[in-house]
């Protein structure tokens, strides 16, 4: 198909310097794509830990199946990453490839194949040519650099419009540290444990348990609250590595490193969705007053999946019906009668009916802008969530009822 | 917006003969549309029998709260439908709305209000103007007629492309009886206890109740085994009245009966799903070999539901990767390894991998035709189940981008 136009919603690729340990390299298998790099090794320096979350499709492709087995081992030394064939549904075939791909990879790093990790993205069901990509990663490891991460922000990318990128600092027990990660992702994006593929690193001294701990509690507020199109991909990956370069502390109390992991998973998952296949607003879903966070999840859910919700916000018709329907189809507990929705701060429904005489002007400017902000009072209890996803547009059908041709 | 063009899915409607008790009559009330009928009254003779079964949706319309609270009584002497404007989320005035129409249409038909059944199909959170109704009323009931039954088809529609309509004959105890519907719908099509709008007539004698698990039981497996778009909407309603007219023994065997009543539900579900909004193929999804009968069914609901599947048919792609994940992302035990997939007969997909030199000509030229047939095996149990949809087409993204304005 023809290359996309760049996501109006885009943001720039933000620097992301070197972090002494972590190494990376792209270059062009040829895989599926020409004329653009589609591979990607990274290397790890000794002792770096490693979390990992996945996908929760029944359906997992092999690299999620390979990673999931080598990561209670909590130690890395290598990633190889590919776009443009996601190694799913490839029976024995795609097991010997991730097998083969971590052997190749172990060699040229020096270390075990169980501490490489693997993450396969792009069409599902062919064959992933093993040779292609044991051929290509010896160049890849003379050219292996601290000021790879730019590079490889765009090596991975699919129906990406932008490379996704993110950097933050924080302390631990007055140990300066730092968390950069880059991420990809476009359609197929519902993540129920991660998204698509996103791979972070920190300079943080910290045991496997721990930041296995903060990551699965950072993914929850962020990747599994976005949406693009309600289908949940069989290769969703984030994996995060500390090469404990920053030689913090151990035992330090790490609330300041929690919330910059949580602000830095947040954005990356943002970008994700501000790149959703045909997007062109990024919708933001407050509910609050419901019975519990998990309720008040489910709703915010249910409005950032509904087909109806989404033509609507495209149209920039604040259609708050919709809204109701999306909120009353969750099947959790909600009162019509009490029931408030706000649209760019504008109370439109009340108490089971619209507000009489509201001002339409601001909620009219409000939809033409570029980020839509719902806002939903259950009026039940103190449950509150968050979700976040983009409108559905032609451009999401034009993508996808083409994407293999 | 503009008048849609005919679905091409669109079936004719059948010649819907007189059914003696069941009148109608059709009007212009000018509720939201102009030039075309918009509200339908009906009446039964004295002693006619009624069941329901209402939308899931937590916030339902004042007419869904109307019809559930008066169903009990088992009883029906009149119906009141109308088009454009579906009286969900309108508070007080809604409630009245529904109680002025009933009591306007029990004084024409000389019953009590508790036996006049109401629906509403359209916009959500606009009020709706009960004198316009209250005003036509009288002049419909004298045009009340048996011979009004495709009118009362046209007049139901809000966003459908074409009228729905059945017939099926039966007998009990050796007495035919005959049973007839219309239905309406076309977007917010996600039913979980029956769809948008949906009135069948009887002549057979039947009790309240007996009558009520014959529909309960059909809509099982036609109605709520359908999808347009996942969005279940707030105003669902299948009723189905019997007159007695046919005298049939009581106490007979209902085999029969039922058989019709279920193909006659499944024929009106399927022309809704014929007239999705944007619709230009029917898919049928047969999955068998699942743990359960119910993990099968939502396994095919998944499938159904899936926007990267739908996308995919409206492309003629037969692209069963996505099939592999929608399986995968309903959360039921499947076995990546076990799992079958066949599109118009071919197996494509056999045991967790490709079919080696499967033929694709006859793939290709069943993805061109109008109804798409996907089956998915699982190779685990003997549960069996299927499900109905559409393609996800750029006339969706037109039809609702736009529908208020």
């Amino acid at each position: 198909m023809a290359a996309l136009a760049r996501s109006p919603l885009a943001v720039d690729l933000p620097e992301l310097p070197p972090l002494a340990g972590v190494r990376f390299a792209s270059g062009e298998a040829g895989i599926r794509y020409r004329g653009r790099t589609d591979l990607v090794l990274a290397t790890f320096a000794p002792g770096t830990t490693v979390a990992g979350v996945f996908t929760s499709n029944r359906c997992p492709g092999a690299p999620v199946d390979w990673c999931r087995r080598i990561l209670p081992g909590g130690t890395a030394r290598a990633l190889v990453v590919n776009a443009g064939n996601a190694n799913v549904f490839t029976g024995r075939a795609g097991v010997e490839t991730v097998e083969q791909t971590a052997s190749a990879a172990a060699t040229l790093a020096g270390c075990d194949p169980s501490e490489v990790f693997i993450a396969s993205t792009g069409v599902i069901g062919e064959v992933l040519p093993v040779e292609k990509i044991t051929a290509a990663l010896p160049a890849l490891a003379g050219q292996l650099s601290e000021t790879g991460w730019a590079d490889a922000a765009r090596g991975i990318m699919t129906t990406d419009t932008f490379p996704k990128g993110a950097v933050r600092t924080a302390t631990i027990g007055g140990t300066p540290v730092r968390i950069q990660g880059i991420a990809k992702g476009s359609g197929m994006i519902a993540p129920d444990m991660a998204t698509m593929l996103c791979f972070i690193a920190t300079d943080a001294a910290l045991p496997a348990p721990e930041l296995q701990a903060l990551l699965s509690a950072g993914v929850r507020g962020s990747f599994n609250r976005t949406t693009v199109d309600s289908d949940t991909s069989t290769s969703d990956t984030v994996l995060l590595f500390a090469t404990g370069g920053a030689a913090n502390p151990a035992g330090a109390d790490l609330a300041d490193f929690r919330a910059a992991l949580d602000d830095l998973l947040l954005d990356l998952a943002l970008q994700v969705v501000r790149d959703g296949e045909g997007a062109r607003k990024l919708i933001r879903i407050d509910v609050h007053g419901a019975e519990t966070d998990a309720s008040a999840g489910r709703i915010a859910m249910a409005i950032a999946n509904s087909p109806l919700v989404k033509t609507a916000i495209a149209g920039e018709d604040a259609n708050w019906g919709r809204i109701v329907m999306a909120v009353g189809k969750s099947g959790e507990p909600a009162d019509r009668d009490r029931l408030c929705i706000a649209v760019g701060g504008t109370w439109m429904a009340r108490a089971g009916t619209v507000v009489p005489g509201y001002d339409e002007t601001p909620v009219v400017a409000h939809m033409q802008g570029g980020e839509i902000d719902i806002a939903v009072d259950l009026g039940l209890g103190t449950g509150r969530a968050t979700a976040w996803t983009c409108d559905l547009t032609h451009g999401y059908i034009d993508i996808n009822g083409s994407y293999r041709s």
